[in-house]
């Protein structure tokens, strides 16, 4: 990537920029400042995690708010820090015209929603929906660096047999579909709850094909027990087929990785 | 295939003839009313996979009956259409006889099954089947263009390792057969109801080879146990077959139709 | 293997001896004879299983008894002139100490074995056990002609990786061991019935690793089911090691095996 | 190993050291005494295993009490000699400090909390804590002499794959994390006992993406269900992924392994 030739000018600027833009960094992998940034991600997405369960959160709400307006505040210095920096880049150069346009990219657009639950208030779901967004920023930091690349590869593999995970899933639903359809008619009439209907059927279909099984619903005539262990068996081959599609395509992105690492 | 000299004097029917016909198309995948049609297909199994949910269809029936005429009539077209246009392939070249016998081929037979559930009323368990057979009519269009290949390749890698199947499937059934026995032996004592003939332990035996457990039956005793651990683990290997077997095969036969696309 | 000389004066015994004897057969797989054989032993199999179905049984029984006689007869029958044609085959070219000899060879034995539950009454458990022994008689069969090579290559593969299956069954027995220990620890005093000792733990551990899952016991506590989803996690590292040598002895058995047969 | 000159002077001690030692041993595998002890430790395991159950423990006590005090002082005889014969290897030379530095060395330490549990009398947890390192003590000898070096290759060629399987089991905790608040917002409501926190649906999440499917907890409403299917359908792919990477590390270090055999 070419920098402008302001980073004279700006040493600071430069600096940080270096500190926070993954590409930038003349090293292997994060940057020390990026390394805080994903650890407080993470922490920041556990502690939302147990903010959501009852036993850990009441009595402790002050606590909860205080560290979510800390991590927010810090968020935002971030924030404001990367938009100052971003002229830095060759891409975003111009002083306002390339900060708006950083501004309005993909990864700030993911920074600024993860401020945002803060301003929210902390409101149930929708909160919950914005610590969704943290998540995606944990990818966003992810996305770079060694990662990046190895994520990338893995994508281009499975694009590259997304034919053949096409017609594997086309016959998966086929016989999902077939198994549904049977079951609708051996067992519906006797157990119309579980197997009154083709959709309903297809949920006792998916946790059997997947060999998942919860036993909440399951087949009690002979006949039906008849088509529920085909279907089981079958599942055993149709489940093979993705399986050795995904593994094979992740092992060879991995090959290829390693080699180019070599 | 070769056309009849006909298309000249006929230059409607020709065009209709190559949108129809699969193997008509000059071009890659299927033509665009061969697209419509499939999507009014899916269309069609979806309405009917949603018909059979009570909580879906009370209330609605006007709408489904009507859904139900519209497409029966436009498959009704369709098919007129086809034996209309038959005549253009060199195989039903014949005005009377060649539409004759495309009437008995085997894929105009499952199209006049697909419309028939129309004029069966839409009673129940019947127009089920018949919605069945619709199923089977996306088979016949999924059939063609670049699918039928990827098929025919893998029904051919699957058909040359039979005998390894035949094999695996083998030695499955004796761990099924013999896992049901020790358990009929063990628990049927103690649960009649499920353990009490070497059938009813079967369908234990499926659900714990295939690693489903729906957990309705599961033994209680000691020894019944200790075989139940047994008989979970040696499913492993067991599944390990087919699965390693069906992979391959996959695996192989999708490698060959990439190869020779290139 | 080279047959007595006697077979001149004895046409009749010699083309006996050739239909009976899988090795002096001189055609592919099996003879007529040992077909018809087979053929009725599964079906013997099949009724047997059926018999133990109470509602199949009851009502019925004088046809069950029947049957029995009638397949008894057959095999009383069979197992007479086996022995008489014996003398044909170089091993056991003596008159007497030859069919002796042949007698009490394994699998004169078994075929006796499978005659004697006529002999003891059909008196529940025991006749059970005998007709086990009708399994392993087509077993016995299933050994000849095309299969015997397949199955022997096999157990040859297998036994070739026998110190990886032992290692990676030693790692599962760890790793059951240690998950079985931690649930003991965490949940036997909340579920003293299902979590009351390392052997009871046991029956969950296995039933968890191998992901059948019953569902008849589970954990409770938060840090029982961390650890069970510890286990759960594990069980997929686990299991693809031995799952993954087993399917690559079978498949290396059975390229071997078609190479051989090309 | 150079062992010191002192062997001379103490042949018993030489021979006792050359038993115990297993890299003393001149031969392939353990020597008789470790065989020996190996043999011990697995019958003190096991019986450790059985008097946690309560229907064998009760009544038994003076047996496993008495057992408990043969093996302790064979235990404690053998460590006493282990640190007597200790200066038989060059690494331990020295008579004081040699034996010393033996007694800190963290094999000579598992031996020693191997024999503790003895003098803790039998009280319940804590013992078992202390059976639990005698399974510790089977780790270190089977960590000798043939297994040690299959193990230390295994160990070696996952490490050499430790950033795929990194990779996939972050893979692997988005999947979890996705499906746990996706279930938690959908059936939260519902089911608050079992999905009214993401950490709660995590539970239902590992049970269902490895498969397990306990069947202790499900979703019940619709949506629930729809996404139950589709996090049941994606743990197929993201399980391949560490299954495919371990199965081939596996297999990798067997087949190096065999080839440094031969």
């Amino acid at each position: 990537m070419v920098h402008s030739s302001s980073s004279a000018k700006h040493p600071w600027r430069a600096r940080l920029y270096r500190q926070l833009e993954p590409g930038a960094w003349p090293d292997q992998g994060l940057s020390p400042a990026n390394r805080w940034i994903c650890a407080l991600i993470t922490v920041a997405v556990l502690v939302a995690l147990l903010e959501t369960e009852p036993a850990i959160r009441v009595g402790r709400e002050p606590w909860f708010v205080a560290f979510e307006w800390v991590v927010g505040a810090i968020f935002l210095l971030e924030y404001l820090i990367r938009a100052w920096v971003a002229v830095e880049g060759a891409r975003y150069a111009h002083p306002v015209w390339g900060r708006l346009r950083y501004l309005g990219s993909f990864a700030a657009v993911v920074d600024l929603l993860a401020i945002l639950p803060l301003f929210l208030g902390l409101v149930g779901m929708e909160a919950l929906f914005m610590r969704l967004i943290r998540v995606l920023r944990i990818l966003r930091l992810a996305r770079l660096g060694r990662f990046s690349k190895a994520l990338r590869e893995l994508g281009h593999a499975v694009r590259l047999r997304q034919f053949e995970l096409y017609v594997s899933f086309g016959l998966a639903f086929l016989v999902l579909l077939t198994s549904s359809i049977m079951l609708y008619l051996l067992e519906g009439g006797v157990q119309p709850e579980a197997f009154g209907s083709v959709l309903r059927s297809m949920w006792w279909s998916v946790a059997t094909l997947t060999t998942v099984g919860y036993g909440d619903v399951y087949p009690v005539t002979g006949l039906g027990r008849f088509f529920a262990a085909l279907t089981a068996l079958s599942g055993i081959g149709i489940i093979a087929m993705p399986t050795g599609i995904m593994a094979a395509a992740f092992s060879e992105a991995m090959q290829k990785n390693r080699r180019e690492k070599d």
